[in-house]
C-alpha cells in the first residue's frame, strides 16, 4: 500500500510508493528509444496488456478493452496511489502519515505511437481535454479525494518513460502545498483589493503585450513575468472560474487551439524540447473551509503551465526555491511569436 | 546586469541572468566526459584562466593566482548574480523587480581533477568546510546581501557541468522562500511548544533509530521521515545554532567525517550517484524583523541536506510540490548502514 507522509518542517507531503521501485528507472536521462511495437501496451490491439479501461472514446461504438478507440484512459500499472482502502490518518510518534489512497490514471491520447499532441487534428486535441474533464468530474465525486492534478511529461528530460503520447492524472487525499499557496495568495489579494489576482495578471499582460505569445477568443498564452524556465508559457482563460471542470466544449476547443499553437511553436523553435504541461485547478473539497476559501469562485482561476525542460533543477533551486533562468520572458515571447508567424 | 523578479502569485523570486545563456548548456544529461587538461581552468597551473581568487589555502605561502594551493575560491565566470551595482528595487507596472546584486563563487575543492570529496583526506574535507565558513562570514558583512546558499552539484544528473570537484556559493539580496518557510515553521513550533523543532526531530530520530545512518559526537545523519528522494540524508548538528558560521573547527571536523561517511557509502551502495548537497542556514539579515525572528537563536538550526538524484522532478512535482519516492527512508537507512559497515 502506498503511503503519504508529511514533512514536519515545511508541511510538504511525500508519496511513498514502493511498488514503483520495480520499474527499472522512472527517470531516463537518455533520449527515449521508440518502443518496439510488441513492447508498447498503448497500441491499438494491445488492450489486453493494460488494466481494464476507465474511459474511452469509441466513435463506432466498439466494445471496451478491444480495438476501435481514438483515446483510452487506463489505471497506471505502477500507480503512485491506489483507489482501494481507507485513509487511516495517524500520528507515527512525532510525525503524520496516511495511506496512499487516490488514483493514478494514464490518458493514452491516440492509438498512433508517434502522433504527438501538437500534430493531432484540432478535434484530436479537444478529445484529450474532454477526457481530462470527464475524469476530473468523475473523481471529484469520491469524497476521500481532495485534489487531482492532470499533467503531461513529454520527452526523457521531462521524466517521460514511454514515448507513446499520453498524459496522466493523479488524484490525492490532500490538497497539495503548491495549490494551497496559490489559493492563499489569491484570497489575500482579493480581500485586500477586491479584485481577482489572475484577472489583474491577464490585464497587465494584455496591456503591455510584450510577453503575450498567442491569443484567441477564450485564452491568452504568455510567458510569465517571473518564469522559472526559459520559454515557460501560461495559458489563462479569460472567463473567471476556479474549476477546469466547468469549461464548456466551446472553451475546450479554444484551449486546444492555444495548446496546439504553443507546442507546435516549441517543436519548431526549440527543436522538439522535453516539457511538462500542468493543469492548475481548484481543489474538489473546499466547502469544509468556509472561512478560508469562501470567495474561491471569485478569487482563484484555473490555468495551464507549460515548462520546457532546457535547464535543470539542481542544488540552488532545491535549497532556495529560487530558479535561475537565462532567458527573459520578453525575449522568449518574441522568439515564440516570430516562430508562430513563420511556422 | 542580472535581474531578480518576483512571482506575483506565490512570491517566488527568479534570477534572470542572460549572460549565462552563452554557456552551451547548463544542464547536461549525459555523463560528463573528463575535461581535457587544457580545457580545465580549475587545474593547478591554470590559475590565469579563472578570475582572480577570492580565498585560497596555500600552506607554503605561495603567491595568489599561481600554483601551490590546496583549495581556491574564485568568482563564477558565468555568475547568476553580480557583486557590482545598486539594488534599484522597483515596481514594473503590476510586478516587482530588483537588480541581480549578489555573489556567485566557486570553491575548487582540490587541484586534483578526479579527487571527489569523499576520497579526500579528512583534513581535505575540513578545508572545504572552512572555506564555506570563511566565505559566509565575509559575505555576511555586505549589508545588501540577505542570504547565502552553499551547495554542491555532483554529477551530470545533479546539474554539474564541470567534473572537477567543486562546490558553489550564491549570495542573494533576498531571503529565499524555502528558508522563509522553514523559519516560519520553526518559529510557530517554538511559540506553540516552547521547544526547538529540529531538536525534537533529532530526539525522535535518535530514539527510534530506524532512519539513523551515522552518528558521531557532533552530528546525526538520518534519512528524513518524509524524504523527497530515495536515500536522501540530513546531517543535523546536535549543538543548537541557527548559523553555520558559528561552527568551530572541532565541529567542522566532526561534520567532515559525517559527510565523508555518507558520500562514500552512496558511492559504493548507489554506484557513484549524482547528488545535490545543500547547506541550510539562517539568513544574514534578521535584526530588522524583531517580531518575526526574535527567537531565531533558539528556534532555527542549520543543517545539511544531501539529495541523490536517482529519480527525476517532473510535472507532478512541479504542479503539486508533492514528491513521489519509491524508497521508504527506513529501507534506505538500513541499506546505507549495511553499506557503511562493509565499506
Amino acid at each position: 500500500m502506498p503511503e503519504l507522509r508529511k514533512d514536519p518542517v515545511v508541511g510538504r507531503w511525500v508519496v511513498f510508493s514502493p511498488e514503483r521501485q520495480i520499474r527499472p528507472e522512472r527517470y531516463v536521462c537518455e533520449e527515449l528509444p521508440p518502443t518496439k511495437p510488441e513492447d508498447n501496451p498503448f497500441l491499438e490491439g494491445h488492450e489486453a496488456y493494460t488494466p481494464p479501461e476507465i474511459y474511452a472514446i469509441r466513435p463506432n461504438g466498439s466494445a471496451p478493452n478491444g480495438p476501435g478507440w481514438q483515446l483510452r484512459v487506463i489505471p497506471n500499472r505502477y500507480p503512485a496511489l491506489r483507489v482501494e482502502g481507507n485513509l487511516d490518518k495517524e500520528a507515527v510518534g512525532f510525525y503524520d502519515r496516511m495511506n496512499g489512497v487516490g488514483a493514478h490514471e494514464v490518458i493514452v491520447e491516440t492509438p498512433h505511437p508517434q502522433l504527438v499532441l501538437e500534430q493531432q487534428t484540432l478535434p484530436g486535441v479537444v478529445r484529450v481535454l474532454q477526457a481530462w474533464r470527464a475524469r476530473m468530474i468523475d473523481l471529484s465525486r469520491d469524497i476521500r479525494l481532495h485534489y487531482a492534478l492532470v499533467f503531461k511529461n513529454h520527452g526523457a528530460r521531462a521524466g517521460a518513460t514511454m514515448p507513446h503520447p499520453h498524459s496522466q492524472l493523479i488524484a490525492m487525499p490532500v490538497t497539495p502545498i503548491v495549490v494551497k499557496e496559490k489559493l492563499a495568495a489569491a484570497r489575500a489579494y482579493f480581500i485586500e483589493k477586491d479584485r481577482n489576482l489572475f484577472e489583474d495578471i491577464l490585464k497587465s499582460e494584455r496591456t503591455s503585450g510584450e510577453r503575450v505569445v498567442f491569443e484567441n477568443d477564450g485564452f491568452t498564452a504568455f510567458c510569465p513575468f517571473a518564469s522559472r524556465f526559459p520559454f515557460e508559457t501560461c495559458l489563462m482563460p479569460r472567463r473567471q472560474s476556479p474549476d477546469f471542470q466547468t469549461a464548456s466544449d466551446g472553451e475546450l476547443l479554444l484551449l486546444a487551439e492555444g495548446i496546439q499553437r504553443v507546442l507546435s511553436t516549441y517543436a519548431s523553435v526549440l527543436d522538439q524540447p522535453s516539457y511538462n504541461l500542468i493543469l492548475q485547478t481548484a481543489p474538489f473539497r473546499r466547502s469544509r473551509h468556509p472561512d478560508a476559501w469562501s470567495t474561491i469562485d471569485s478569487d482563484y482561476r484555473w490555468h495551464i503551465e507549460i515548462l520546457p525542460r532546457l535547464t535543470g533543477v539542481a542544488g540552488f533551486e532545491f535549497g532556495t526555491g529560487v530558479y535561475i533562468n537565462p532567458t527573459l520572458p520578453e525575449d522568449a515571447a518574441n522568439i515564440l511569436r516570430e516562430g508562430m508567424t513563420h511556422g
